[in-house]
C-alpha cells in the first residue's frame, strides 16, 4: 500500500475512536492512564531496548551531544513518563462541562457544553517523552491522537505507543485512540496535513523550521508557536531591586526557552542608577549585553544593538537593552518588534502598571513577575499541550481545555420559531 | 500599482487601525456606531442613486430575480440598516472582560481578559446589508475589518463604505478601521488570503462553493460553514402533538436557510401513528416526501430516499424521512449522515434527551425544540456575524464573543522563578 493510503487509513481509524472516546466516563479515561503508568514501568526493560537501537543509529549518524541527551531513555524517564500519567489522570476533566447557562425570554434554556475536539495530530522532535505526555493528554480530553516524532526516535516512539495501545485493548477505549505513524518517510507528513476530512487540529512542536514546513503544507488547522522575543520594562517607578531580581530570572534561570527575557527596556529616568548595576549582575553570569546608542552610554564595555537585535530571539546568554523616554515608548517598541508571547513590566505606579496590562495584546502580559511563569503549569492550567502566539482558538499557554471545543445545548419544551 | 501591492497597503493599514483600535473606550465605539446610523438615514439618496448603478448593471447581465430583490437597496432597507447598528451599540462590548481570575500557590493573581482578534476579513455574496452589519460587530469587538462583497454590488459597498468611513474620520476611531476592496478582479481575493502577516481571520458568507474556494487559497484561518443537514428525531416517548408542531416548524417556517430541517427520523414504535399524520399536514404545505423502505410502507404515496438523500441539504420544500429502531439508531444515522449544524429530538423520556445532548457532538443540540433556533440572536448572543461547523475557535452560530480571543493577565508583586 503507498504512504498515502496508509495514512488516509489511520486517519479514518482515528475519527472512529474518536467518536467512541468522546462518549466515555472520566472514571474509565482516569484508569486507563492509571494502568498506561504502570505498563511503561513493567516494560522498561523493553522500552530501554528500543531505544538503544536509536541511540545506536543516531551515534553512526553523528546526531550532537544535545540531541543524543534529548533522545536518551533511562529508568528515570520512564519514571517521569509515569508520573506524567499520573498527573494528567488527577486533572479535572474539561470533557461535559457546562461552562455557562441562560434562559431566553421563549422559555429555552441554552448552555455551552465542553466537547472533545476530535482527532488531534501531533509533529514533533526527538524527545521521545512527547509520545507519552501529547497522547496523556489528548485521551484525557476525550481526543484520537495521531503522533508523527522524529525519524531518529522511531523505534522508541514505537514501542511507547505498543505499550499504550496493548493497553487500551484491554480497556473499553478503542486501541486506536493513539497512533504512531509507523514510517519516517517525509511523505507521510505531507499526506498527514491533507486529511482535513479527518484530523480537527494540527500541533506541531519544535523548531520554527518544522513549524512554518507544517503551516505551509496543512489544510487542517495549526496552532502556531514561532518564536518567543519577550519583554521587560522597567518603569522609572520600578523597585529597582525587585527589577533587578525579575530581569535576573528571566534572562539567566532557563535561557534556552520561549518564555526567557530577550529584550530590557529601561525607562530614561531609572537608566542611570539601574543598568550598570544590572549589568554587572547578568555580566557575572555570563550574559553578553547589546544596546541602543543611549544605552552604550552608560554601560562602556558592551557591544551596539542592530535592527535586527530587537527581532531577535537569541535562546542564548544574550541580551538587547534599550531606553526609552516612557511607557508609551515601551509599548509602542513591543508592539513593532515583539512576537506576541510574553511581557513585564516592573513598577509601583498603579496607572502604569494597569495601562501596560490593558493595552499590551501580547498572549502573557505581566505586572512584576517574571517572563519565565508564561507556562500552562506556572499559570494554573495543570498541564501544557503547546504555546499558541496566533490568536485563533487558544492564545498563550493550551492546557486541557484548550483541546476542547464548546456546542450549544437547549432544553425546550415545545418551542418553534415564529 | 499591481492588485497584489494595493491589497497589501489595506491589509497593512487595517493592521495599523486594528492596533489603536484595541485601545477605544466602549462609549467611543458606541458613539460612532449611533453616529454610522444616522449618517445612512442623512445619505440615503446617495445610496439609493449608487445602488441604481449596480441594479441598472445587473439587469443588463441577467442577474435572478431573487439576486436583484436580495440587491435592492430601499428606504426599508436603509431603515433596517440603521437599525442593525443601534442594536451594536446597545450590545455589552466583549473587550476588556475578565472571563475569570485565580491566585497561584505563589501568590500570583492570574486572569484570562477578552481582546479582539486584530484584522477580520469578510468575504459575501450580493446583500449590500452585510457591509454594514459585519463592520458594526467587528468594530464594537474592537477589531479592523476588511470587506470584498460581490461584484454586482460594488458601487453600493463603496457608497456604504464611504459613508462610514466619513464618520470615522471625525471621531477618535482610525478611518482604516473599516475597508472596503474598490476593485472586483478575483486576483484580489486570491491576493487578500496570502496577508496572513496582517490579517488574522476570514469570514467568507455565501454558498458552498464560495466557502471552498475560499478553504483552498486562504493561508490565513477560515471559519468554515459548508451546510446544514438538520436532523429531528422523533423519539418513542414523544408528545406526538408537539412533535408535528416542531416538524412543520422546522421544515416549512423558512426552508431555505441552513438550520431548517432535512432529514427526520422517526422511531419504529410511532412511526405508522406519526408519520401519516405529519405527512398529511406537510404535504398540504407543499413538502415533497423522499422515505426509507419501511416508511413507504406506512406513506404509500411518495418518492423513495436514495443514499444520496441522507446526505442532502435541500434548502426546498424537501423532507427526507427515515424509520429507525431507538435512539442508538437515530445517534448513529446523525453521525454518519450530518453536518455537525443542529439536531434535536422529541421526547418524553428522561435519560433519552439527556443522552442524546451528551452525545450528539453537533454545534447545536435540542431537546423539544426546533431546529430553527440555532441562530446567534435566537441563542441570546445578541448578534450573529456567521456560524461554524467547524469545532476550531467557534462552533454553531458566531455572536461578539467570537470576534474576540483571551490574553492571560498577572498581578505579581516580585515573583521569579525557582
Amino acid at each position: 500500500m503507498d504512504i498515502k493510503n496508509s495514512i488516509k487509513q489511520i486517519a479514518q481509524k482515528a475519527q472512529m475512536a474518536s467518536r467512541q472516546l468522546s462518549r466515555i466516563s472520566t472514571g474509565i479515561k482516569n484508569d486507563v492512564l492509571l494502568k498506561m503508568a504502570e505498563a511503561l514501568l513493567e516494560k522498561s526493560d523493553f522500552l530501554i531496548k528500543e531505544n538503544v537501537k536509536d541511540l545506536t543509529r543516531a551515534r553512526e549518524t553523528g546526531l550532537s551531544a544535545a540531541m543524543m541527551d534529548r533522545l536518551t531513555i533511562k529508568e528515570a524517564t520512564i519514571g517521569a513518563m509515569a508520573q506524567g500519567l499520573r498527573e494528567v489522570a488527577a486533572l479535572p476533566d474539561p470533557v461535559g462541562k457546562v461552562t455557562s447557562m441562560w434562559r431566553r425570554p421563549n422559555g429555552l434554556m441554552v448552555g455551552r457544553m465542553r466537547i472533545p475536539l476530535g482527532v488531534i495530530g501531533i509533529i514533533y522532535e526527538s524527545r521521545p517523552n512527547v509520545t507519552v505526555d501529547a497522547s496523556a493528554l489528548c485521551l484525557k480530553a476525550g481526543n484520537a491522537v495521531i503522533l508523527r516524532g522524529g525519524s531518529e526516535a522511531i523505534n522508541s516512539n514505537l514501542a511507547i505507543a505498543s505499550i499504550l495501545q496493548q493497553v487500551l485493548s484491554e480497556s473499553p477505549l478503542p486501541a486506536e485512540a493513539v497512533q504512531v505513524i509507523p514510517f519516517t518517510d517525509r511523505a507521510g507528513v505531507s499526506a498527514l496535513l491533507q486529511m482535513d476530512e479527518y484530523i480537527d487540529l494540527i500541533i506541531p512542536r519544535g523548531g520554527e523550521e518544522l513549524i512554518r514546513t507544517v503551516v505551509a503544507q496543512s489544510k487542517i488547522p495549526v496552532i502556531k508557536h514561532y518564536k518567543g522575543v519577550c519583554h521587560i520594562f522597567v518603569d522609572k517607578d520600578a523597585d529597582l531591586d525587585m527589577a533587578m531580581n525579575i530581569t535576573f530570572n528571566a534572562k539567566v534561570q532557563r535561557p534556552g526557552v520561549c518564555n526567557a527575557l530577550e529584550t530590557l527596556l529601561a525607562h530614561k529616568d531609572i537608566a542611570d542608577e539601574f543598568l550598570p548595576r544590572a549589568a554587572e549582575k547578568l555580566q557575572k553570569a555570563g550574559v553578553t549585553i547589546r544596546g541602543c546608542e543611549q544605552t552604550r552610554k552608560i554601560l562602556k564595555n558592551i557591544e551596539a544593538a542592530t535592527e535586527d537585535d530587537w527581532y531577535a530571539e537569541y535562546l542564548d546568554l544574550i541580551l538587547a537593552v534599550k531606553i526609552v523616554d516612557d511607557i508609551g515608548a515601551a509599548i509602542a517598541h513591543i508592539e513593532k518588534y515583539g512576537s506576541l508571547h510574553t511581557e513585564s513590566i516592573i513598577t509601583r505606579d498603579y496607572a502604569n502598571a494597569q495601562r501596560f496590562l490593558n493595552e499590551v495584546n501580547s498572549s502573557t502580559v505581566a505586572v512584576n513577575a517574571s517572563t519565565r511563569f508564561s507556562d500552562g503549569f506556572e499559570l494554573g492550567l495543570g498541564a501544557e499541550i503547546g504555546i499558541s502566539t496566533t490568536k485563533l482558538h487558544a492564545f498563550g499557554p493550551m492546557g486541557l481545555e484548550e483541546l476542547t471545543t464548546t456546542k450549544f445545548i437547549i432544553y425546550g419544551n415545545g418551542q418553534v420559531r415564529a
